[in-house]
């Protein structure tokens, strides 16, 4: 089946005996490229996507008789995978969906999670060099569906394949809240044998610029080879192909709506370094948690959370329209942890009710600090807890967990403001800023 | 008066007829300092704080006898004033309130807004030498407790000084809020005689760190002398002292908890840059509104309005308890713009009630598109209206000012859209993402 080719072309390969997955090698003037023939997304007829052996997808077009056959697809899989071994499973492959395993759905223009994790091995055959490679589709949803009942089914499916032997496990996510369903693995593991790598692209594979192969292979490799075992994001480290990074789960943030580099580390330095091309990984920091003997899971969460992102005009009487439905409120309050005082007496009385007020900072960067300024002062008096350098997501997903193991308001205190997953970073240093073009 | 000055070194003062205010001259070794006698908030009796003609503040341990009084301040201050000459207001300061104008409250050791604005004339003498200044206290907040009511009373204030022949207005404003309250007066005044520099301050004045200073000094100076008549936040631009940086309004955000270099354009570039020793004003956009023939000021706000910041295991019943409440609703929405799916028949069913509801981004960075992933189609099929790369903060402040202009919605659509205010930047570039320190 030729995917996606029309016309002229798909003639063409098929009277060449040319099928998606073959190696082929197309010349155009003093140009010889090679690589596996790639599904076609692209509008035009004329446009052959090849995948190279560097990971990158290339679109070429193509005028004339200049498409060689290498080898059929068979011939190359068995080569790499020693034909009829059965898959070790050193790296478990969860697919949840997302643009990583994205392909445009024609009658709309849009993009749908549909691709396989069988389909993506097959477009990068690559990671098979590295990795002996398990492959699972769990969920086939758009990130922004995610739900804390799904985390729960992500988390028990890595444990099962962290149990099983895998090396490391691989979780293929939509790009939207992936750091909030990474969190909540950091959070629901107190142990583990190998890493978790949450892996998502910004650009779909079918586009040329698409980071979708580096990131996978990236993340391949990390799961196998990663000295530590936590749960870590992995993207494009800058705008161009030359190193991803792997976050700590619970400092990372999506920063950008459309950059290959939109995830960054806030308030704290990345976990590695990995650059790709030398399967090299670059330690960037040494208190990282190492691989252990077991796995020690606890996934459970409740939802009676609200994150309350605080504005000037704020009416504070809503907090008692949501006071019956919350069990904890996380506060984006400006600056170094505000609010208007006119919020104090129903913080108050709220607190008093046993419901948790945890106390962020919209400016995410820094940490709050509510002994600076009479407004904290008032606030902390109202019951309400600073967390820090604790960024506004991080926290509420940590409250989520927490509540959902004790309803004691001094026990979620105090676990809030425990240290579990990194999520505290007491050591701010001035590069952790990042730097701005205006010199 | 020799307030905070104890034991020896007041006695000394005394004993030399040296007062606050005075120009003293102090020799250590082989330094020689020069400046204005600044009262002490140090918690040591032997500092002594002058401030230096460069604007900075130093803190001083007295040993012995190396005090010269050089003028008294009434002769410094009629040189500088030609005394008796009444100010003739060239450049008129506003003082709401907040760190640029506080000091320490000794009872609790927090920080509460306090000094007036004569006062820190008092400690900044510098500023007359740039130009005449008149001078008001309208407020003595912290931002934290801005409202917009409070919004419209310094939008008139700024109208009336402005209609009065200031060349510029300066407001002195609380950091938190600060951005808040500038694209509350953007989108307030359509046309202006001179610009409107709100300034802030993330140290307090009386510590020797404080960016109070040099903030002022450069506020002062672009309200004087800006080519542009728009309303800016000027704050340090990096972490020494070497230049400041005039932000546009609408574009600006606070991204750091206490960083002196906290405010930062986002998704576009700031006005200008202001080398403050050499009093040069480095335009750095050409694209500016330029100082006009008269005044025109809209100051209303309905404050009928809610940001709702998504995050996956939000109850999209939350809504309804909200939506008698509500004309418009600004969503913080995940990467491109997206809720959970799971929300869109509250918002057909909102929007159908002529409730609006915008889309931006919680990555800050760059802009929604909801045309790329299904469920930005479908959103935007229940009602959602995308806006582009504004910042969530500055969609609610223009949204909060449109409603109280129309009540239609498809008007409020339109003017959303509108660029009012240089809140839309259609041109993003590669340099508008900062750098992180990853190399």
């Amino acid at each position: 089946m030729l995917e996606g080719y029309r016309g002229k072309l798909a003639s063409l390969l098929v009277s060449k005996g040319i099928d998606i997955g073959d190696k082929i090698r197309v010349r155009k003037g003093n140009l010889e490229v090679e690589g596996i023939l790639f599904p076609s997304f692209s509008k035009y007829d004329d446009i052959l996507v090849i995948k190279m052996d560097n990971g990158y997808n290339i679109g070429l077009k193509i005028d004339g008789d200049e498409i060689y056959l290498v080898c059929k697809k068979s011939v190359a899989e068995n080569k790499e995978t020693k034909g009829g071994e059965k898959s070790r499973g050193e790296v478990k492959i969860i697919s949840t969906g997302g643009t990583i395993v994205s392909k445009i759905e024609y009658e709309t223009g849009a993009v749908k999670p549909a691709l396989t994790t069988e389909d993506i091995l097959e477009y990068l055959p690559q990671i098979r060099e590295i990795a002996d490679i398990d492959a699972e589709v769990l969920f086939s949803i758009l990130s922004e569906n995610m739900k804390p009942e799904y985390w729960t089914k992500i988390a028990e499916e890595t444990k099962r394949a962290l149990d099983e032997g895998s090396k490391g496990v691989v979780i293929a996510h939509g790009t939207d809240t992936m750091t909030y369903t990474a969190s909540a693995l950091a959070f629901s593991f107190s142990q583990m044998t190998g890493p978790v790598i949450m892996v998502g692209s910004q650009r779909s594979s079918d586009r040329p610029s698409s980071d979708s192969p580096i990131n996978l292979y990236s993340s391949v490799l990390l799961a196998k080879k990663s000295p530590f075992a936590e749960v870590s994001v992995l993207m494009h480290g800058e705008s161009s192909d030359t190193y991803t990074l792997a976050h700590r789960a619970v400092k990372t943030r999506k920063m950008h709506t459309s950059r290959r580099d939109a995830f960054q580390s806030i308030n704290d330095i990345p976990l590695a370094k990995v650059k790709w091309k030398n399967n090299e990984i670059v330690m960037m920091r040494n208190d990282f948690r190492p691989r252990g003997n077991h796995n020690t899971l606890d996934s459970k969460f409740d939802t009676r959370v609200f994150l309350l992102y605080y504005y000037p005009g704020m009416d504070p009487s809503f907090l008692e329209t949501i006071r019956d439905k919350v069990k904890g409120i996380i506060i984006a309050g400006t600056g170094l942890g505000h609010t208007s005082e006119e919020f104090e007496p129903y913080f108050r009385s709220m607190t008093k009710d046993g419901i948790f007020i945890g106390m962020t900072s919209q400016c995410l960067f820094g940490r709050v600090n509510m002994n600076v300024y009479t407004t904290g002062r008032k606030l902390q008096n109202a019951g309400v807890v600073p967390l820090g350098d604790l960024l506004p997501e991080t926290a509420l997903v940590k409250l989520m967990w927490i509540l959902a193991h004790t309803n004691d308001v001094e026990e979620v205190r105090k676990m809030m403001l425990k240290n579990l997953a990194g999520e505290f970073n007491f050591r701010h240093s001035e590069q952790l800023f990042p730097r701005w073009y205006h010199e």
